[in-house]
């Protein structure tokens, strides 16, 4: 399988996680969305996606697929394992319950596209956007938080005692907060998740810093 | 089953529209987003999700579920009559991705809380406001007409011919796109659609103004 990603790309982190945890080998194609004033804009990569987001999912008969939640569910289908869902319906729905709050609550307001629109079009101030970025972080985690510590099927990982669609979300999320200086010590049970997965050799190796494309 | 939700709720739409879809009886429990300060800021409903937000799905175990997409995937998994994906992997990544495009690049940008943030906190005024909403609508409609007038998996519906997770999320976009007064002229082909989609009675009983809500 091919992967476009680029390394800091929160969405292109949650599939490396995934691929990693089934033992899924891929080779990284690197879109970088910052260089040559957005790679993801280039003609190369709009053949590909015209969308212009990473990361796109070249499978092994050649087809395309984005999202990186419908990649999540693309891969837990045909390749069963390791699991990253549970087997019973209604857990299955708390998991991807808790990786959408992140991926439709906090993450989709805090991307460099919107990050761009707040100071470009509405013309803010640095520090209005810094705020902006905190805000939603810090109100998703913390809602994140009260779900963790309280729900019962909360183990070492999101879901219990094994990694779920639910961390591969948790972790780039984390990542992006600590980048962008977010105040991390009111959500202690989000932090000893996050710190268990930094344990695990298929979340190390997504990191961004390990990858081909990191500067 | 029971339904918190609300009339113009996006994210409840979805629900209600997948529910009718499936034949799914269910009691209609509504949360008022903008009356008394908002309801589902009340103890009442935040002892139901502590995020305060809806859709919340009861099911007949009393089992509490939230997030439109991790819902529509829990009916799916437990009523697969009317089927709303495709059997073949490949298929159901595509659908599922067309309805995270809406559900993940366009609605989180527009909801409520996000746009008295945009005015509130930002201090923009009420025509930045209104060009922030157009832009991202605008913008995402115009990617999601992009691939469904290219892409030959499109039918009468987003894909194929019966109705998909992505028609239940996009039929709630459009609705708010006009609300809103955006310009749909450019997305012939998701208009089709919409139209397609609004002739049939499981769109138009989740319609907003046919809720026991709608005020």
């Amino acid at each position: 399988m091919k992967l476009y990603t680029f390394h800091r790309s929160s969405a292109s982190f949650r599939v490396r996680i995934a691929l990693n945890l089934k033992g899924l080998p891929y080779e990284s194609l690197p879109v970088h969305l910052s260089r040559n004033g957005g790679e993801q804009n280039l003609p190369a990569f709009k053949s590909v996606n015209p969308q212009g987001l990473v990361p796109v999912l070249i499978d092994d008969e050649g087809h395309s697929m984005n999202q990186s939640l419908a990649i999540l569910e693309y891969l837990e289908e045909t390749c069963p394992q390791a699991a990253l869902l549970p087997s019973n319906p209604v857990d299955r729905a708390r998991v991807r319950s808790l990786a959408l709050m992140i991926a439709c609550e906090i993450h989709p307001l805090n991307n460099l596209r919107v990050l761009h629109y707040v100071t470009g079009e509405l013309g803010v101030t640095e520090e209005q956007k810094n705020t902006w970025y905190k805000h939603w972080v810090e109100l998703g985690l913390t809602q994140l938080e009260q779900r963790l510590s309280q729900e019962p099927q909360t183990g070492r990982f999101c879901h219990g005692d094994t990694p779920t669609f639910a961390d591969c979300c948790l972790v780039p999320q984390i990542f992006n907060a600590k980048r962008f200086e977010c105040d991390l010590s009111n959500v202690p049970t989000v932090m000893r998740i996050f710190d268990h997965c930094m344990e695990h050799e298929a979340f190390i190796a997504a990191r961004p810093e390990r990858q081909i494309d990191a500067s």
